[in-house]
């Protein structure tokens, strides 16, 4: 089901879960009209995407809505712990080592690794920071197949290439370069600097 | 011109920029089809981006690329110094004070504000850290039409009306949260939880 799924569909699924969780009766049902409409969106696509996921909504009443946030839980593999590790322990490297958010998703940041000596067998948030020696028998040993990269652009490419020698199949990058990887490996950047760039530039 | 450019070509502009910044030769010349083949774009869509600002390729030898990054970050803007304020000064929202990447693009992070008391008088990598109460003052003093929000998804609708009504128009949101705005304010939502899950399910 997952292989069909457009890319497109599986990004709106954050979107629809955060308004369900935050809207005023989860105890309650939703329909995807009053979907579509808080959020701005069609709701034939809106129909579309919930269909992907196992919900079961009733005609005239809709989704019921803690159903519907458990659906698309499932469906984003929330209930699943994964297991992801941290290059680069700097301002944003540690930020992200606190960072409550990822459990939700499923996502057990388990380390972080950084070549700065000072940085290398500290303890931020409860998770230490390993030196890039360690990568390899870490990553194996706990099975981690997801990794953040925030280390600088001039780093990135070679941190990447050591990810994917270690077995990571997808990698979210905060380095303003775009990596270089094999046709297995998923990358998805984030450039914070540029979004607000682009922000600006539409205001 | 700006008004012209769909917003899918507008975000593929840092994509370009990031690469043509840590190509090999930054002096040297660069052609559209070179760029489509780094990036795993089309050529037609790369010359059609490009086109939208004022950089002038060469037939058969392409683009200067010291020309073409000046004539990138224009269009963005990079060169126009514009101030942002964070709401929120926990791990992300400290992190973010001290990120370097913003001034790459004309984004002068200038103050955090936050309404826990212990973090309010703090200064953070040389910026201060003030009050709610202290918004609207700033904002207007320093025409700042920019926010970045890091609170907790259950504050963050009243700190989004709250920017609203001091005048700021692009928000960069990092609460797990669809944000209710005006017409004439342009959000962008980043939500890292979700994009390591979508990741995830996708390898």
């Amino acid at each position: 089901m997952k292989e069909e799924m457009p890319q497109t569909s599986l990004q709106r699924l954050p979107v629809y879960l955060n308004y369900l969780k935050y809207s005023e009766d989860p105890e309650g049902y939703i329909s995807s009209g009053a979907i579509a409409r808080a959020l701005g969106m069609g709701e034939v696509l809106v129909r579309k995407d919930l269909a992907c996921t196992s919900a079961q909504g009733k005609p005239r009443v809709g989704y019921k809505c803690s159903e519907l946030i458990s659906a698309i839980e499932d469906f984003l593999g929330c209930n699943k712990i994964r297991p992801a590790v941290i290059f680069g322990a700097g301002g944003l490297g540690r930020a992200l080592l606190t960072y409550n958010g990822f459990k939700n998703y499923g996502i057990d940041i388990i380390a972080a690794f950084d070549n700065d000596s000072s940085k290398i067998g500290g303890v931020f948030s409860g998770k230490p920071v390993y030196s890039y020696d360690a990568a390899k028998d870490t990553i194996s040993q706990y099975g981690v197949r997801l990794a953040i990269i925030c280390v600088p652009a001039s780093a990135a490419q070679a941190v990447c290439d050591l990810l994917v020698s270690c077995g990571i199949k997808g990698i979210l990058n905060f380095a303003p370069l775009s990596l270089k990887v094999p046709g297995d490996v998923v990358v998805r950047h984030i450039d914070m600097a540029a979004d607000l760039a682009i922000l600006s530039s539409r205001i």
